[in-house]
């Protein structure tokens, strides 16, 4: 007599295959296959020497190491570009050591296997790889984002460049932000990690970001002016720790640094207490650019605050309401309190399990997982089943996946007397008491 | 022959037990049994000597009873930090006194049983919930946040101390508002409050404590930086009621906390007028993150406020849109006007007798409560028919389950002639016309 | 032979009913009736002489006229708080022509029937209404808030009194602002009137009345100072109008509202350009609660704003998503063009035709309602048709309630070849070609 | 045999149908049928000889770049009216030109065919079009609107008119901003846009056009005051670039024009820096309006981006309860992970694939089409299939009629052994390994 092959078969097949499956839950989340075609689950496994699998676990930290680098690479340029002074300490070196890991990102690119958007299988083809990097604008970008110019022009003409074409060539480097949005896209789709939280956090770096780039920006304006005293900062007359207002520029960063990006916040988050304001033109012109960007990010922030806290509330929103029907109506048809209290319990419990959602869910699931679901969960309970001894295999298989789970508070009504049985309950766990009403009276038989 | 046990046990029932119930209600909400796991209903009712459950009521009270102090003790801790002279006056005593309510409830705690969370029993064996209470972090900081240092610094030495160590050691009484976070948990789950006004409240409280926090904090700043004219406070030229910017802590409490929390809600709603700004460096760092803050507190005010505004409007909204619809529907099909409104009429009623939800919810019960609740609405009525006389007791409990309620305006058609019978209606209450069309002419047989 | 009694009698019906029913519905609105209890329809029609049915159509115009003094004694009652000297002109006359409104509204309340709560009868005995209306609160406000104070006082002393008390006293009049509560609660629910512009309209009327009444009181603050100097108003020292600061009292009231007005306004905004501030501590404190205020005002309407653009914003959006759904399985099927313009049109029709919304509403009439509509709509078409004469009435009556309407857009497939027929149609409008595929050419069946 | 009607025919009916179809989807976008009414497909096909259909292609190109004059002319003449000086200049004959394009379409409009309301014909009868379009108000504001005043004035009297009224008349141009909110509607609408963008760009467009309104008014309230010291820009001390105040008139355009719409949207944005402010009354009041407009098109704006992010995170929201449903569901019941591995995949794929969304929508088609889309997308496969050589065309069409493609994962349970079959596979790609567990080991059947 053949045994079932839900329960044994499951847990010794995932012995060999949740490494591959693993890897094909990453893959399919790119892959919308049409109807007939199939992806080849052979083929990325063995890959050429020397070429890494784009889900290789130590790429993926690589890969997030280098989104550490791309954030300080993203402050440093724009700071520089504002405090040209800074620019030529520590930084510089520093630059340079994030452009030399970027640097060996561009080769390891080279030895990185891809995705072929049509057939779905990865490529590991050394010509095939280095082609499509080498023919893309991303290549260029990489490279141009990547070149320390101002060294190279030292190099080549022996002293330092005092003009601000450098400053601008270093604001190529953010470019290479889009690490960070994929890796919050990424971070978005992962269960692991709460939306909540990853959303937040993306809403913080965006505004800082934000903050910093317009705050050393509205420095850069006052420090290229030709008046010094007719910037918003040069015309600040009560500036304690300044002697005199223009010598703004003589004084040290970190008093510039925190004035700009006070001035930034304060703009941005429409306080505007109006200690330092626009002066000239050319200032007056980036302050409305900035304030109108502002409302869009305000409103982006509000917005997707709102989505969260909408999304949070909703189950709590449906418990309280599915309660306040279900008191409504006992009030209303003035049901006995022991009825009510039942209704209660139950729909509390329904709501703390989740169990509404979960059957929505798995009711979109194949019937063949479904089935093996239930095999699982219920063919040892059937088969040591007083009733169910000596029954054919046939049967309890057709039996079990027709089965559901049900928990029963206490004190609650299973069966009602006279009333047609349609159900067959099963008691896993717990009592039953059978309370007759004959003659008058409440018999229990327990 | 046997009657039925649904509508007579029912009441005698609840009798004795309501109270279980209402336990088992509140210990639910907290309990989320695995299938196989069955909570033993009678552990939780016999406790140790000695031993008080948490769900006692006079506990609750206590706890209740100590939100208020948290409250007290939460706006002090911060306040006394800034104006160290009021800390030495009437608040010490006050604090030592809310000190000593919250050591009695570090012993309490000692005597209340907790909840096993992989048994879902009560343990009431003192050793036990001893071991539980020493073992946690939570016990380190209930106990470091109720002693009184600086008193224990006075006993040792002999005088006062004059830093600012105290100060911030007494914001470790801040501990203590995770006891406020509780009780909202608990009343956004309690349906006997209007989710609404649970909210807001909990917004408000959160609003006046950032406002208060900021202000004093600020003011503390300003208190301690060298230069007193160098300050947000002290830099301001006009203030009326000082002679000099400098001696602004000579001045009254009163008179400072009064300014601090004006700039801070300043600060907060946006307003920002201009009259105090951030001076010194200090107080500038400190007003950005305090701005930055700000945008994430605007946001969650927004975002609630939105969510629960969506979910009053819900209603409106369907009950608007479904008349909206039958008066496009009607005018588009030429209807005439009496259908028209019937049919308003309807749906006005329905959706004034949330019948719609009310459906929707009773669908989820299990099959026996909803035979109980038909039991108690029907059977009076199906008995009292002159039609069911002598039918047999089995029968009238089958047809009582299926029967449903249903409400007709007046002047409303309930079968039309030559229609199909499909329906068997009990006229419980009211009239009904038959009117026959017979030979061109209407009849009524009344 | 007898006719069904579905399209001859519901014109004729309508005739009789049309007017009850009208009361009936706006009746209905307020009556939630439990199971068992019905509404008595002819106690109300025939009321007790000199007594006025709450929905009579003057009474209702009454009500709305005395909606527009309502908000003229809102606006006066504040506006002559702050400004004492307005108080003593032609706004003391009009006032007091308001209170006679008032009066006169108070003695016909004695007059008006009203809706008993538990039988949900119309009671129109006079010592009734008149017992109703005295024992409650209600009949106190009334009365206290249309009382002339000030003419009182001047009738009994012979002069006018100089204090505030009356001020304060007018402030009573405030309670008749229910009245437009009660307005926009009704315009809410009647679906003549666009929920969006009810909503705009309240939200405006909310905010207009907040800045009204802050600017007022604010200028109340500064106008009752003892130093005028150390005021908001006072302490301005560039007001090109006014010579002196302290002169403010003497000045126009004019300059002195507009001022408060747009000091209040340009706090609600917190736009805070800082040109008006609070300078003593009790404009400082009144300030604080009045932005404090605005965070949870700014909150509402932004929240109401976006309910009802998310509400207008969902037919749209299912719109769009359906299309778009559509062309991403067109295209992902590889489907021919023909049939994708076909699903396009159809989608289109569908959602321009808003049918899927109206089937939803009409599953849940009654069964009897959904009969009339269909008799009402096909019986006609079905008569007229060749294959149907000579059949029973009943058969007909039978098939009708089973008919559906159902508009095909030009050039597409009604009925495939070879396929089995499960639907019967009628045409009832336009022309339908027959395509047979027959040896290997395409032959049409005009 | 004959054979099926439904993949041959509809690739060559498309070949003549796809113009009218094209035209048939987007005049039924404005069409909603009365059961009984049905457009005539060929009325509009065969135009009157200089008659233009209104969706012409060219006469749509012809719109769209008149839309982008109204762009100009509305900046324009709201800009005149502030700097009369620039009204003068290059600006003139640029507003002569493009009033003679507003006059090429006064006349073309009479040359174009209209879609009747009541018929859904269009109607090429030049009189009827004269007719229809000269006796609405329409027309009055389009001549009204298009006529250059300043030019007739001149030729009449000789000489520029130096008064307001002929600005004011200017601002009759704006009337013709209806087209661009024509646009935006149509843009709405159509698929091929992203709505996000065309609403952001509706904002942006909204947003930019009441600042430079609000910008230009204000200036023009400060140059018409009598004294120009008391106006919010004359009162600044401190503008670097003036060396007395009051000559803020004799100073360049775009000074002033930068100067106004700084103003403009720091209070916009409520940043409110303070350094202008409104002066005298005039100013006030205007500014108050202006404030209490920005809060509702703030709302307005945060309403909107919030519906729009609501909107897009529904799907990720949709995902990701899903799967968290799925782990708890498998981590309470003690699922083996390759179970719960194989449900995630599925459901992973289910949410790429967007599966569920449009089951839902091709339920909604009607039969007809469904059946198409089966034909076409199973015929062939079906065909194909050994076990259905020989059968009847007939039953092939019934049994393509109810197929559904389904894709599976690898490594996923199809058929469990011992399970009732109830579905019947047919393999198109890929293959399937059958396992049946006899005698204690499995044994692979590939």
């Amino acid at each position: 007599m053949a045994e079932t092959s839900s329960s044994l078969p499951l847990p010794s097949r995932r012995r060999y295959s949740s490494g591959e499956i693993k890897n094909l839950t990453s893959v399919s989340s790119s892959l919308i296959p049409t109807f007939g075609k199939v992806v080849d689950d052979i083929g990325y496994l063995h890959l050429n020497k020397y070429v890494i699998a784009p889900y290789d676990r130590r790429y993926r930290w690589w890969q997030t190491f280098l989104v550490v680098l791309v954030l300080y690479s993203a402050w440093a340029s724009i700071f520089e570009l504002a405090f040209k002074k800074a620019s030529r300490g520590v930084l510089l070196v520093i630059d340079l050591l994030v452009d030399v890991f970027f640097a060996i990102d561009i080769i390891l690119t080279f030895f990185v296997a891809y995705l072929d958007k049509s057939t779905y299988l990865l490529v590991d083809d050394h010509t095939k790889i280095a082609l499509r990097y080498i023919t893309r604008f991303w290549f260029f970008m990489d490279v141009t984002s990547t070149l320390p110019f101002q060294l190279i022009y030292k190099i080549f003409t022996g002293k330092w460049h005092t003009g601000e074409i450098f400053g601008f060539l270093n604001l190529l480097r953010l470019w290479r932000l889009w690490r960070v949005s994929e890796l919050f896209k990424r971070l978005e789709k992962d269960t692991r990690f709460s939306y909540f939280w990853t959303r937040l956090l993306k809403l913080i770096c965006v505004t800082v970001f934000v903050v910093h780039s317009a705050g050393c920006f509205y420095f850069f304006l006052a420090a290229h002016h030709k008046i010094p005293a007719h910037t918003w900062i040069g015309a600040k007359k009560d500036i304690k720790d300044l002697k005199d207002n223009a010598d703004f520029k003589q004084k040290s960063i970190w008093l510039g640094y925190t004035y700009s990006i006070y001035w930034s916040i304060v703009t941005l988050t429409t306080v505007g207490y109006g200690d330092f304001y626009a002066v000239n033109e050319g200032e007056k012109i980036f302050n409305m650019i900035y304030m109108l960007f502002n409302i869009g990010l305000t409103a982006y922030i509000i917005g997707n605050m709102t989505t969260l806290i909408v999304h949070a509330a909703v189950r709590t929103f449906a418990m309280r309401d599915a309660i306040n029907e279900i008191l409504r109506y006992a009030s209303k048809n003035r049901l006995p309190e022991g009825l009510r209290e039942q209704m209660l319990a139950h729909i509390q419990l329904k709501f703390k399990t989740a169990e509404l959602q979960q059957e929505e869910v798995l009711q979109d699931l194949p019937k063949a997982i479904r089935s093996s679901i239930a095999q699982h969960l219920f063919r040892n309970t059937v088969e040591k089943c007083y009733l169910f001894n000596e029954v054919s295999e046939d049967f309890v298989s057709q039996l079990v996946s027709e089965m559901k789970a049900e928990y029963f508070p206490p004190k609650v009504d299973i069966i009602l007397q006279n009333e047609i049985p349609t159900d067959f309950y099963i008691l896993v766990s717990g009592a039953v008491d059978v309370l007759t009403y004959k003659n008058g009276t409440e018999q229990v038989q327990k």
